[in-house]
């Protein structure tokens, strides 16, 4: 199945950030076979199975959401405005305890629906109840880079078993749904869980040949509880225990010092920036300006809706963007180029998927199409700057993942809507109620 | 002819940020004569010439913007991520010197509508060409607050001339449009207009009996400025020229210290605080939960899309909910419910409109209704936590001002905007190829 898009507005976020007031984007299968400026060769019209006229619409890759909580979503405003300690320890902790294999389903069914409409096409889970996410993964049409989020406060006994039902997750789902499914292993955080543990989970992800997650400095005092603890600020921590002879992606790390971004670039470990979740719980505002004067291909995710509180990635890029200009009292920073490749192909770099992020021959169409025919995205003269600076989720019309179309004409065309909703507010009912 | 709206959630935004679950409000002509809890009383729905049942939709005041240039929408994207004197010198003030009345009328309508349709019912508009803004104003059903804005960097003549050209605008349209049109007289800023200049302007708002609105200490440079040409900074400058005599308001208010947040106080000066633009333009963090702390009733502004890049004040909001959290590392500032009120009943105080900007007996009926059956407004335990955390201008479905509709299921229906579209985007290409 060969289908042509052509007489669109077509953002690349390649190398050289190209994008082409008028262009097309050939796609065979779930591969890109050809993208490029004017029209395209007639042979490649003749040959199209299918042929779209964007009339004009943009074209772009979907956004890769770097790190996130996706079941988070049934508790989104359960907390808010509230210090870290109690949001965490009284108002997320006892609910967590309650999920099921239900309440999950449901929270990242509604989670991918939010995702899929607002132009997310692949996005990072670290949670619980992982079989489940990645049945829904399947279902959706998404891509997800899934790992079982591991907390080792507890009996040697039960981290084992954690261990284990991590590893087996691993296994089952790498490479599965037809590639659109690979995992990583997760050791939750430096201060959830003891060294010898977070030690015994890389070994098993360097038997897997699997990537690991996890958080990182995300606020100053579990660095200073680190230093505490173990001696020595997080990031040398964890290269001690050789959890950077994996690769890497860390999520958060707002509080970094510069002898530490050297060792987080030697091993070239990948960030996640989470700039709403730093913010909104009141963590900090991570150095991005920094970060990429260094040379790093940072990522953004949005963490999950409980700290957020949407998914909506044209937002936190447009923050992203935004906040450090302000923060520094320098306009130049974070241009829209750079956020442009943050959301898209470094993206896909720092989840490991460098096969999608951008849109190039060879790799897989992952990509969305924007309306631009709404007043706050007009006159349109440079459609780079209105993505990053004006556009919202809501103008996303038409979603494809591998080349299949998962959400038409705004509407989520995998999973039903309506149902996903009615029981994401079900299990939130039913967790409130005990 | 009364309206009964009912089955709604109902988000006052009045003193005691009541919010009902299940509510009404009746409104009759422009006037909102009742407001409450439950199901209205039999008598009421009786005499009712229409009821419409919300369906669980939500119902709140609209947003009021109490600082922008709507025709700068023609230049949105032109010109990001640049320093600010570039930004400024090389390229608006270039373009802005070119705009016409045509280029004003189609930039404005093209702000108008998408301010109606992300859910702003009132703005406050400082640009020039205004009987053309107001021209617009009145035939787009939203309410205006408007002054031609004056640069007093030119000879007597120049500056005589448009203080004449300030002062018949604002007598001939005070209290027009069925009063949805005030006016103010407005002195651009500190830094570009004289100080004898400015106090004539402020004698002639004190003959008029109208209010004051004007830039002020948006960044650190015109501060330092203000202390060199002046002997002191912006705050005891202005006030020593009389200014806060007069009821004024000052946009961005970034670089204060706290003796001019007493001076400020002390004559009940009103802040438009622009976070988007503050921090693209690079120009710094204004002291929000400082000045929350201190009882400041603060406002919100989008500025123009030149520098936001667009007028989306759900996005506006939540983007001064959050940035102070984090620059604060404090996630309890800035809490939802304040948020709420700078966006409403506070931004309406700010712009001289007290009758409006809450859901409450005896007020104007400028209100908007939200649907929220999307996937990231749910699960609802909390609309105001969504409204603020979670929203976006497109999730607005039916705006009313005056009690009359002019959103109807997510349409301009005063403008025509698709003609809006095209006419801003040949202003913007006349203006391009100049």
């Amino acid at each position: 199945m060969k289908t042509l898009f052509k007489n669109g507005v077509i953002i690349t976020a390649n190398e050289q950030n190209e994008w082409f007031r008028e262009g097309y984007l050939l796609v065979e299968g779930k591969t890109i076979t050809a993208v490029g400026s004017g029209q395209p060769d007639t042979e490649s019209e003749a040959e199209a199975d299918q042929v779209i006229n964007l009339k004009g619409q943009w074209l772009m890759p979907g956004w890769v959401n770097t790190h996130g909580h996706a079941a988070m979503s049934v508790l989104r405003g359960y907390a808010d405005d509230a210090p870290l300690k109690e949001w965490l320890e009284e108002k997320m902790w006892p609910m967590e305890a309650r999920f099921t294999a239900d309440t999950v389903r449901w929270g990242t069914a509604l989670a991918v629906v939010e995702m899929l409409k607002s132009g997310t096409t692949c996005f990072v889970d670290m949670y619980d109840h992982m079989d489940t996410v990645a049945e829904v993964v399947e279902e959706a049409g998404i891509r997800g880079v899934l790992a079982r989020g591991i907390i080792g406060l507890c009996p040697e006994e039960e981290q084992k078993a954690k261990l284990n039902e991590a590893t087996a997750f691993a296994q089952r789902w790498h490479q599965q749904a037809g590639g659109r499914i690979t995992t990583m292993m997760s050791p939750h955080a430096p201060y959830t869980c003891p060294p010898a543990y977070i030690h015994r989970i890389v070994e098993r992800a360097q038997q897997l040949d699997l990537p690991v997650h996890i958080h990182l400095s995300e606020t100053a005092k579990e660095v200073r509880q680190n230093i505490r603890h173990y001696g020595q600020r997080p990031v040398p921590h964890l290269r001690d225990i050789g959890v950077f002879e994996r690769p890497t992606l860390v999520a958060h790390a707002v509080h970094l010092e510069e002898e530490e971004m050297d060792i987080l670039q030697e091993y070239d470990v990948k960030i996640s920036h989470n700039p709403a979740s730093n913010l909104k719980l009141g963590s900090g505002i991570a150095q991005v300006p920094r970060l990429l004067e260094r040379g790093f291909r940072l990522s953004i995710g949005t963490d999950s809706a409980a700290s957020n509180n949407n998914l909506d990635m044209f937002q936190e890029v447009r923050l992203a963007a935004l906040i450090h200009k302000g923060v520094h009292q320098e306009p130049t920073v974070v241009p829209a180029e750079a956020a442009l490749k943050m959301g898209t192909k470094w993206g896909a770099e720092c989840a490991f998927v460098p096969h999608v992020g951008s849109l190039e021959k060879g790799k897989e169409a992952d990509f969305i199409i924007i309306n631009p025919g709404q007043a706050h995205l007009q006159p349109v003269h440079d459609p780079v700057s209105h993505i990053i600076y004006a556009a919202s989720g809501s103008d996303v019309r038409h979603v494809y993942v591998q080349g299949k179309q998962v959400v038409k004409d705004g509407r989520c065309i995998t999973l039903d809507e309506e149902k996903v909703i009615y029981e994401a507010n079900r299990v939130w009912r039913e967790l409130s109620r005990n």
